[in-house]
């Protein structure tokens, strides 16, 4: 699994506990999934149609920075099937598991869409292709 | 179930195709479940352990109002476990469907902590009891 | 009064002294007030023109449930007038009342436009009555 | 009335019609009006007790700026009254008038705590004063 | 210099440290440029081109106020430069300073358009000129 | 460079022409630049010191995903010089370059502190010598 994107916890991302607030974790990862499904498909037109069961492993505090991993498990025909890992980039702990985000992508009408991908493509390929 | 918290959606709650984001969507749950375990376990130390699989059926768009509904599926000894339905308010359209959130009961070291709770309490009736 | 949408005080709900930022809690008095009035009046177009005096008397803390309540004082042509209290969930202690908030039903062109409702009405029965 | 701070209205400062949401302008006056009387009572633990009424005059849309004027009504043992007025950069036309909002200077319990004030203050002529 | 705009450090704006977040510091100096640019050049489609180097001298605390000052060093043909500088509005302690922020004005299609302007303009004159 | 975290471009990052607001991906930066820098130096006290001038090359569009990259391109006893670009996910296109962004580490008292590094480390690497 591949982890991207960081986030560095900060008073806004606190619930009143004073540890990271679940809300927020769920809008990062649903975020992360969607742009990573948008980069895989290559249309902007993507929506999350399903997560599977959440387990909160862990807490945060402020100040910790964690990272968020995502693999793909499958390409559908529209969709594409994701597993989710968060965890502590200091300690490796893992914060949440996801084992299947679903997201569709849709045509200019909202309804799925064939996207013909079948396996991940890196975009620093596909600029070599390019001729970058 | 009863629906109590209300959403207007506005721009800040837009991914980027013009319909509700998904995430923003998760945060808002993750803080109503929260609240209501809070009330009912009437201790402010609660946090999110588990979501069961989690279905987007609908989509909104800005200026629909939604309403979030909780139910207890059913006390645990330290835990409480959740259904919640997210529907547009004037159309009753379900947007997203959680069948168990699971929040944990913690005590000031953050181990998990018995509540003594066995049936839904009403705020109201706590009142009255104590002559208000 | 019915008390439906609830809000969980966050540290991003702060001033700095530690308690609720009163600017928070007009900004969310203003969009409950406005939504209430959409749901009544059945049209997305609905904005506040006035508010009567408001009295802050007492303030809440990180991790305080409060709960805004609407009532309507009265139906105009294009109006509604509105009560609100907001109260803390857990002491019932009132934290802000307001006893007029105007909201004017707008036409396409941002003129007033009579809205034709008289009473208070429930979702729940207009459901009803068509079929649901 | 001295007109300080100013606001560009981006998509986030917005109602789901695409004007200035309401509840934004009254948390931005409600931060300037706690700022400005901190800045006059040298005092940082000031609240927000009273607002008497508020008039929505006129709307805003994306890309304006508007600038929030302030003025001393009073000064009171433990209180300010202030007087505030919204109103478009470009334009000079009025968006809010607020006659009166009073905040109360408070000692470390929270108790009312007189301020010893009884006229404005420019800080520029405060920090003359100890030489700068 | 002249300081209009003033903020008031609330916890939504601190790093996990307890100080002002930079980011958020940049984000205000940034609007603040581009309304400025607005104002002077009368035209809402102005853009940041270039910042030069920025000094963070002194961090701020929360509840503490600082005020945004910002200069004309020079107007082009369809650009402006501005000074800016941050100050604590309390102790008139600097806490960054940007010699050099570019805006451009644009055209519809975002090709530099010439702006006209010369000089620095008060819009209380312009407002007396239309017989405001 | 190595790019790490990446931003769907959401309504809410937006200025009112309806692109990237330069003030929100300036606080995307010093988010990243921050984090990068705990993460090699090892120590969360670390604050912006210094950023050198700033090109906005391009621009983006809500939908757009946007990478931050970041490189060290020297230690110092104290402090942490790195270079930055932000790039379009998808086509590389630059959009913003900073080639010093020096931060520096704290101690409790807030005063510089050595740090005793002098070479990237990878958090993978520290992990498996600690037979993770």
């Amino acid at each position: 699994m591949n982890f991207h994107t960081r986030k560095w916890i900060k008073p806004e991302d606190l619930n009143p506990n004073g540890t990271l607030f679940g809300g927020r974790l769920l809008e990062w990862i649903d975020e992360e999934a969607a742009l990573y499904a948008i980069i895989q498909i290559e249309n902007q037109k993507v929506v999350t149609k399903y997560m599977s069961e959440i387990n909160f492993r862990a807490s945060a505090k402020p100040g910790d920075i964690v990272e968020i991993g995502l693999e793909v498990n499958k390409f559908g025909r529209s969709s594409i099937d994701l597993k989710c890992e968060v965890r502590n980039k200091m300690t490796y702990e893992t914060i949440i598991t996801i084992e299947n985000i679903i997201l569709v992508n849709l045509d200019e009408d909202g309804k799925p869409l064939a996207h013909g991908k079948t396996e991940v493509e890196y975009q620093s390929d596909r600029m070599k292709k390019k001729g970058f």
